[in-house]
């Protein structure tokens, strides 16, 4: 069965996509150390020419990007302090970590942040910052602008998200009641200079977005964030001490977030080392090798995950009919990151969802394969990445008693791939650049000469 | 701007994809008269070896057909009959038309089909019969098998739709109640030769799908439409005359309908002259015509149209951030038929509420403009096929105080872009091969050499 090949193909695909997101794996492919040289996407640091290498940072993969920076630089590094979720931590020599709440901040949160602060305000000219942002760095790093507190910035954001604002709203705002998110985090450490490593989470991969940006130029200013409180009604509803703050601002008697050309930002590099986009760049590169025509369509995927099965599943069906938009063997590569509008209370992710979706369509079509997978590898409240099928998955579910439609209904794809042996499961990654979809058609043909199939 | 010049192309290729879509264009493209010799998709008909040349057929666009047909072939013509949706008419010399129900079929469709049966069963070997089958043939070419009634075949259909079976469950029964669908025409019309041209309005344009395939073979049994009645419980539903005419068949008292291979289909020629996917080609050559990389993503495209929207705008974003799936100046192109499930009371239609949705993503987006219409020219409930937008739309709807997401929560597409001034109108057009979107992205360099900006 050509099947099979194809499914062990995708398989393979969507390995080298995770590959290609492993925190250490996506930090050592972006420094490399030549003699006393580190080089970073082409920018040099002597590091003899440094007085300290502080390592700061925040993210659930954070610890990782750690390790490896220690196995790169070892007892080059002075110290660091990086705030990870509970849990979350790896072994390090040099680097303090700082366990903390997430997604909902915590005080230890609060004190590893200061903490951070301390060290990054404590750096002169003749220091090297590394920050290290991964996923969860925004509610990682709370250190809101004082006399705001933590309690008073958790409303404000409660009341933002009960409004219906959207994340560049709500980031607006938090923005200018924080005291690293928007750039100061780089603002602390000047004199210093700052290489961070960011491990992308959201789609675009703006610098300014990823982790609330504590390393990048900010747009938004105490105006932006006044306007999305009176553009909500909300202006009057938030704590004192935020509208104070914003007045304050407003004022000019505490700066605004730096901005783009700012002379902050003229000894901050930042390079994002994992994100989807290069995860899905992974996955093409594999494809290729393996004889596949790869075609990236989208690393912006959103929206309700069944239909965007629809529309995956319609362009495969095309290719399979009449070789457009690419001739099999090909490979049709998306990635971002869809929701799913619950209806019933089974068990799945938005990737197994994703797969019975397209498998109800691809029904009876040969030499199609489908595969869906969080890189996080925990797709929603299951132990499975996501999931994989073809175009026999409908009609061997029917003789399982399995009815696929109704399964989709009740949001229930755990428990109809379990049966089928279809799951896809690599256990926790301890990274996340959102999702891998993959839509196979036809086997290449040095695959059909070596007799694999 | 240069999103005016690209809103002038977008019309352009979808206008392109409209006069692909025309009856009388569509007809006209495919038959070619070379003295006495009539060529159809290679296969010759020298005329004077005939003795008669009939006309028949049913559809919403067949009258338009037929009068390609009497422009071509003239007096060669002897005689015909078409039955055709009250009002959809043409001026015609030598091909009767009967106008009848549609989509409800009624007692004129019946007088009209049994008509047409009588044409063709008096059709001798040296008889040539054209068939002009276009969207709603199905319903209009209604011949229920006696003693089946009209009545008794529509209560079949209503209870095979109210228990949710498919549109290929429902044609599997149809056929075998019925004594023209599902290749019966063509072999009533044996041993003359039969020409059949197809306008299709179905996504994948199967033949024994089109109008439920009259001249085209049909692998569904009189078994198959047992096994849907009972799969559906409704074996003892319907009426008694469509379970004894089925009984019958499954006894052999009746003939099935002829198979594929059948020695009915060997002079039996099926040409599809127009169909989505001839809309969608010709679109294609028109962008690439203007300058543009197109990029045919599919002719299969069905699902909630917003969605379907989204994963759109997600491509036009990747192609403008990446180049990919294909370097700017492109245009992707797409076909089929969304659905839209209806949450608010206002006016609109698919093609207008994707592009509503579109815009939404698509906000602040540079040289980039999406378009939606249907080829029948009426979107939904509406005077116009479709709609237009651009990066710049949600911004002038802002200016002019439009909320552009509640007019997409109230399912109000075409009240925004009426203001806007973005609804595209084109007028009935008399055919229907479903939708044709378009997603550009940058102005080609021959134009801007023009100066056309």
């Amino acid at each position: 069965m050509s099947e099979t090949t194809l499914r062990r193909n995708a398989l393979s695909i969507f390995r080298a996509a995770l590959a290609a997101s492993d925190p250490v794996q996506a930090v050592l492919r972006h420094l490399r150390l030549d003699r006393d040289v580190l080089i970073a996407a082409g920018r040099r640091y002597r590091l003899k020419s440094y007085r300290r290498i502080l390592v700061v940072g925040a993210g659930k993969a954070s610890a990782a990007m750690a390790l490896a920076v220690e196995h790169l630089l070892g007892r080059r590094v002075q110290s660091g302090c990086i705030n990870v979720k509970y849990g979350h931590i790896a072994k390090l020599r040099r680097i303090g970590l700082n366990e903390c709440g997430h997604p909902v901040p915590d005080p230890a949160g609060v004190e590893g942040a200061a903490r951070i602060a301390d060290m990054v305000k404590s750096a002169g000219e003749g220091d090297l910052v590394i920050c290290l942002i991964s996923g969860g760095a925004s509610a990682l790093l709370p250190l809101p602008a004082p006399p705001v507190t933590l309690e008073e910035k958790q409303e404000t954001t409660r009341l933002l998200l009960a409004c219906g604002a959207n994340i560049h709203e709500i980031n607006a705002v938090r923005k200018h009641i924080s005291l690293l998110k928007g750039g100061q985090l780089a603002r602390l450490a000047q004199p210093a200079t700052v290489l961070s490593l960011l491990l992308s989470d959201v789609i675009g991969d703006d610098l300014d977005v990823i982790g609330s940006g504590p390393t990048a130029p900010d747009e938004s200013t105490f105006g932006t964030a006044l306007s999305v409180l009176r553009k909500y009604g909300i202006e009057r509803d938030v704590p004192a001490a935020v509208r104070n703050r914003i007045e304050e601002g407003l004022r000019g008697a505490v700066p605004d977030t730096p901005k783009p050309g700012d002379s902050t930002f003229q000894r901050v590099q930042n390079v994002v080392v994992g994100s989807n986009m290069l995860a899905v760049e992974a996955a093409q590169r594999r494809a290729r090798e393996l004889g596949f025509r790869p075609l990236v369509l989208s690393t912006f995927v959103e929206g309700e995950t069944r239909e965007i099965a629809r529309m995956h599943a319609a362009i495969l069906k095309e290719m399979s009919a009449t070789g457009r938009p690419v001739k099999p063997p090909a490979c049709l590569i998306t990635g971002g990151e869809t929701t799913v509008t619950l209806r019933g209370d089974g068990l799945g992710g938005r990737n197994q969802e994703f797969v019975l979706a397209a498998a109800l369509d691809l029904a009876g079509l040969r030499d199609v394969v489908v595969l869906s997978g969080g890189t996080d590898g925990t797709d929603g409240p299951t132990d499975a990445a996501g999931a994989i099928a073809d175009g026999h998955t409908i009609a061997r579910a029917n003789e399982l008693g399995l009815d696929a439609a109704r399964f989709l209904s009740e949001n229930n794809s755990y428990h109809f791939f379990e049966p089928l042996g279809d799951l896809v499961k690599t256990g926790p990654t301890n990274t996340n650049v959102m999702d891998i979809r993959l839509a196979l058609a036809g086997v290449p043909k040095k695959q059909k000469k070596r007799g694999v199939l």
